[in-house]
Parts: structure tokens; sequence; C-alpha cells
């Protein structure tokens, strides 16, 4: 696992100069920015990414059925994807949407945590580590656009955004339900939840594990505005184009100061709450808590 | 007053050790909780404590009259009770609530810090930090039925627990109204209510010695829900059995993780805190204030 | 300027010192407050004080025509008028207001930080540290009479009272809009507001630069109370009334103990923000957005 890492870092970084070399050149990408995505593996991209240079703003378009599960692959092609739009001077704000029904994202892959011994769990958590960090810290403005149902580390994703607009969609709901499976929020989900919607209602909601419905989320603060389905993408494209007006350095050094201090919390500390996630989840009572989970969801789809 | 303090402590270990004798088996205890809190001394219990087995709740029911006043006495058995209740695998929650009519509990007994000097004043805040560790700091699900008016260390005691359901009757107050009487919240007191209604809201009430009505009180998140009085242990049980349908190991690393840095701040500070409250109780100006609202209340009643 | 503000410390002192003994005396100063104000150099006061001893409530009127603008004058002449009030113990409270039509205050002059060099931004930004310090520190019960709009530095100032009321007028805002000139509000602007706002609003507000009209002032928490302009100062007047019903000492603890750390992570730092600040302010790109502001500012005046 090690070695895939490097590998797609490797990739990455050969994908990166390409890219700056093409952008330099002050023309457009013609290449369509997802088929860049793809690993030279023959596993197909999870994520499509469509930046209009015109503008500044991608879209990043979530495609891993059933349900965007954050698996290793997921995790890893997001992070690839944040750091090249990062890196891009022509583009400026991202819009994190799903290409799937009904589903923004289910949040971590629980296949990855489940039976996979201590050496995966420490690789995947790494994975899920460097997500956040390359959302929350994001130098770009990040707007999710939540087209579907957004529980436990798709909550996270949303709540690490600059900004949120949701579907009106009463089938829908959001919220770090990681208790009811047995697990818990690490301190870095509560955190961030904690800088949205305050310490009581982070407090109930993570020992509850809470799934909000959509006006139960509006009024919590979870999300920041409703609208009708059809409408999510384009209120998320006017809202990014009201965040782009400020000036870009007085904005990023804003938002760098807001969230400094919850990102050094784990930045300066990943290794310790790598073990400290390793260690839960191997817990034999864990992952019988996680097996029957999984059953659970199996016997569903059947 | 340190040797009541030990008196105590021995009494109960002996109490926790028959009583764990009695779980261990499997049964539901025939002793009623309650009897087993009279202390062996002629003192009549404050603290009524019914636990069922079968649910796994225990309901706490505070018995000192006229107003449940916070004495020494009261706060030791109460710090025994919930040691006892910690300890019994059987027990997952407890519900707090009054026994009196129109008071939930005043507070704090100022006899106690009234004329008694610095020693007795020690032995006595010590007392109330361990009410607070122990309540804010427990593993089981807490909820306040606060079938009453509940002024300072009442509304502290509510603020600590998870939950809180307030008898919607226009006679009640709740808050932190110690500048009312010349004195002020400790740091601690202060944290709890921050962490429960925010900032901005604890700098007022606190500065003002705000007392809520019900419905200010819902508003501002000081309380969870409003019922009708005669409904408020059912609805404290209804929403127990919510809190217990959660996997409890999950609900309590999380309850942890988000109190611990407050309690932190408290439990490797007592002996300084201490130190300071006996200086500033001790105060002849204060001591002055003191004796005027007890002779205000002394007056008020006849 | 060194040498000025070393001019103005010794009136100062030669001011406070005759106040006293006057005070002492028991007898209510004959000779206007705003007299005193007046600095032994040819400017004119820029800030008008009335304290009425019978009440213990001082009025700060602002009166720096066209619109209030923190020069270096203002900020100096403001500490001096808070250390004066501060000392004078007939003085309890302070309410500030605006003396000019529409405006409470424009905040920090921004001609004070355009083409003045080094040596000028560092003596400014230590006024503008000191009048926050002396403000959102004082003993005194602060409140905010926002009779007109208050943007910047003038909204810093309101949300370091301890009390805003401000005018129900639609054409007024209130806001930290920083970033929509190209700067960037200072943490201890941000710790501020997020101790008014909380931490979500925050970080929406000073990323956008958001100027909220007074209802959604009102909404966010940024201030308490919306009256007809023409209410303002009896308004400020009866709040302050009830801040001064609770004992002082109380509540100056308090007080103290809500806003402590949050001083303290200034006045622990004060050098280094002053070349943050410089640094910042002194760049090529920051000059030319300053330079622009002022000269859109200007052409529309014209």
């Amino acid at each position: 696992m090690a070695s895939l890492l490097r590998r797609s870092a490797k990739f990455t970084s050969g994908l990166l100069s390409s890219l700056s070399v093409c952008t330099r050149n002050g023309r457009a990408c013609a290449l369509p920015y997802h088929q860049l995505n793809h690993r030279n593996s023959s596993t197909t991209s999870k994520i499509k990414v469509d930046l209009d240079s015109s503008t500044g703003v991608a879209v990043m378009t979530f495609q891993g059925p059933p349900v965007n599960s954050m698996s290793l692959d997921f995790l890893t092609e997001f992070a690839i994807s944040m750091e090249k739009l990062e890196l891009d001077k022509s583009c400026r704000g991202v819009i994190l949407t799903s290409g799937l029904p009904k589903i923004f994202s289910a949040g971590l892959d629980i296949t990855e945590m489940y039976g996979k011994g201590p050496e995966h769990a420490a690789v995947f958590w790494r994975a899920v580590q460097e997500m956040w960090l390359k959302l929350y810290g994001s130098n770009m403005v990040t707007i999710a656009a939540i087209n579907g149902s957004s529980p436990a580390g798709g909550c996270l994703m949303a709540l690490s955004c600059d900004y949120r607009i949701m579907a009106d969609n009463p089938r829908y709901s959001i919220g770090l339900n990681e208790t009811l499976l047995g697990i818990v929020a690490p301190f870095w989900f509560m955190d961030t939840m904690n800088n949205t919607i305050g310490n009581r209602e982070t407090e109930k909601a993570l020992q509850l594990g809470l799934l909000y419905s959509t006006s139960d989320a509006l009024k919590a603060g979870l999300v920041d505005e409703l609208v009708p389905e059809e409408k999510v993408l384009t209120t998320a494209t006017e809202a990014m184009a009201k965040w782009l007006s400020i000036p870009d350095h007085s904005r990023q050094i804003t938002k760098s100061m807001m969230r400094k201090q919850t990102i050094d919390k784990l930045s300066s500390n990943r290794e310790t709450d790598v073990n400290y996630f390793v260690k839960f989840i191997t817990k034999d009572s864990i992952q019988k808590s996680l097996g029957m989970y999984l059953a659970m969801l199996k016997k569903r789809k059947a």
C-alpha cells in the first residue's frame, strides 16, 4: 500500500508538470481535466473534474457507484485532483457535487476498514486525513452542491467547504452518524463540525449520531441554503461568483487565519492520530460491529 | 470536616463493595437504592435514588427541603450516589429531578460560605468541584428533568447534563445569577455555560446575572425542551431511551472527547481554584454581601 | 510620531491629576469633560465627553467630520478619554455614539496607512491596538449607541462594547468589510467578532467582507437591539441603568474572566502584530489597492 501511494505520488507529479506547462502557456487546456485523472491502472476514474478557465471555477463530480464511497482509490484521486487545481493558477474555486442520484457521498468505505489488517488501516487513514487537509485548508473557494444524502465522511466533506447548498428533498439527510455504527468521529471531524454549528449542537449531534433532515440541517447551520434539487448546481455557481468577487489574497489570508489552529491540530499529530485509529478499528469488538453493519447493508440490498 | 469526608469515603467504599457483589450475581438489587444512601449518622438522605435495572435508568430525586440547597451534606451524597451508579454496570443513564414543588435546586447553600472560616470554605468548595466533575464527566447519559426554578448551582447542575427538559411554567426561571449576589461564577461554571449557549450569550448572562424565563431559556439554548409540568419526567424517560439506543462505548468516547478539555482545566488546577475561592469568599466585603443576602432571605420568609 | 505620543501621554497625566483632585472632593466637576479633552495643540477635539456624575454615566460623542475616521489623532484622543474615565471613580459606564449624521464611524483612516512609510504605520497601528485594548478591556460598562453606518474599525469598536443598540434605518450597515478593500482584519478583530457571533458566521462574514443590513445584523447577533433612530440614545441610557444595577466588582471580575484570554493574545504579542501589519501594509500591491480605493472615494465625493 505504501508503494501504491508512492506510485500515485510519482504519477501525480508527472501530471502536474505537464499541466503546469499547459497553463503557463496561457491557453486553456484542450485535454479535459477528468481524462488526466485516470490512473495508469485499469481502475475507472471516480471523480470527474471540469475546469472552466474563463470563470476559474472547477466542478468536481463524484461518480463512484453505487454511493460515492470514499475508498482508498476515491480519496487518493480526490487529493490528487485538489492538488492539481490548487497549483493551477487559472483555477480559483471548486464546486463539489455528485453525479449519482440521491447520494452526495456515503462517507468512508467501510470495506477498507473491515478485515484488512493494521497496515492497510494506516494507509487508508492517512488518505482520509489528506482529503480533509487538502479540502479544509484549500486556498480556493470551495462550495458543496449537496444533491443527495450526505452521512459521515460525506458530511465532513461538505462541512470542510466554504459554503453549503443542499437539495431541499425531504428524503435526503446529512450528519456525522458514526456512533450509530459503533465507531467514533475523530477529533478533527468534531472540530470541523464545532467550527460550523457550535459546541452544544455538535455535542448532541455526535453523541446521538444525528442524521439531520434538510430543514433541520438548515436550522442548525449545518448547511447554508436549501434550494430545489434542479437548482443546486446553478445556485452553487452563483454563490461562487459572489465569493470570487473578493480579492483572492485577502480572502485566502482570512480563511487561513480562521482555520489554521484546527488544521495544525491534526497536521502536527498525524501519526498519533493514525495510530489511534488503527488501534481502535482493529479491536475485535469494533470489527464485529462493522461486520454486522456490512451484513445488514448486504441484506438490505438483496 | 476533613474527617467527615474521610468517614463518608470509607462508608461509601463499603457500600460499593456490597453493591457490586449484588449486581455481579446478575439479580436486581432487592434493597432500594435510596436506603443505601442513608449515611450512618442521624441526617436524613437528601437524595433519593431509584434504579430500574430492567431499563438501566436511575432517577435521582432531590428531596432537601425547603429548596434543595447544595449543602456540604447534599453535595457529598450526590457525589457518592453518582459514583455508585457509575460503577454499577446495570446503570447506563441517570435522570436528575426534584421531589419538591416549584424548585429544582436553589444552588449552593450560602450558609456554608458565610461566617464559617477558610477551612470549611475549602472543604465545601472541593465538594462543589467534585459534584461538577462527577456529573459533567459522567460516562452515563445524564438528563435534567427541571421541574422548578433552577438558579446558580442548580443551573450549573442542569447545564452539566447531556440533555435538559424544563417544565413550561412561567413562574420558573433558570440561570447563573451569581453577580446579583455580589459573587462571581467560577471559570468552570462559565466554561460549562459557554459550551452550551456560546460565548456572547454567556458573557451577557454572567455579567447581568440573568435569570431566564423558560421561553427565553429555550430560545438561548439553555434548555433543550419545554413541556407541561406533569410531563417532565415522562419526556425525560423517553429522551433517555433515545440516548440509550446509541452504543455506550461510542457515545462515551465521543462525550469524553467533547468535554475533556473543559474538565482537565479544573481537574489539573483544583487546589488553585480552591485557594482562589477561599480567598475571595472570606473577604470582608463578600462576607458582608452574603450576610445582607441571608438577612433579606430570612425577612422574606417571615 | 513617537514624540507626539510622548507629548500626549505627558499632557494626559497632567490632566488626570487635576481631575482626580476634583473628584476626590466629592463634587461634580464644574468643567465639562470635553473641554478637558482639547489637546494643547491647535487641533480641534474629535471626541466630546460628557460625564453625568449623578448617574456615573459618560457619553462619548464622536465628532470628527465627515465620517469619524479613526485617524491617529482620533485614536489617541479616544485612548486618553477612556483612560481618564477609567480612573475617574465617579464614572461607571460609558456610551459611545456619533454626533454626525448617518455614520457611527467609518473605521480606520486609510490616509494614515497610505504612502506614509513604515515608521508612521507602526505608530498608527499601536494606536489602533491601544483603542481596542482600552475598550475591550474596560472595567466600565460600555454600550454602543450605533446611530449610523459602522464599517470596519467602526464595527470593531461596537463589537468591543458590552452591549450594542443600533438605529433601525435600512440605509445603515455594519460589518468587518476589510477584504473588500484588499486588506485583512487582524486576528484580534477576528477574535472579537468570533466571541460575539460565533465561528461560522465570522468565517463567512470576514471572507466575504459582509456589510450587514440592520435586520441581518440583529439576526446574526452582531447587534443586540434595533430601535428607531431617535430612541438610540435613550435606549442606551436605559440599558446602562440595567447593567449598572449589578455590583461593579462582580461584573468586572466576570467580564475580565470572559475577555482575558482574547486580550492576552494581543497584549503579549503587540510588537509582533505591529511588525506583521507594517510589513503587510507597506507592500506595493496593498499600497496600490489602498490608492485605488482612495481615488474611488475622491471620485465619489466629486
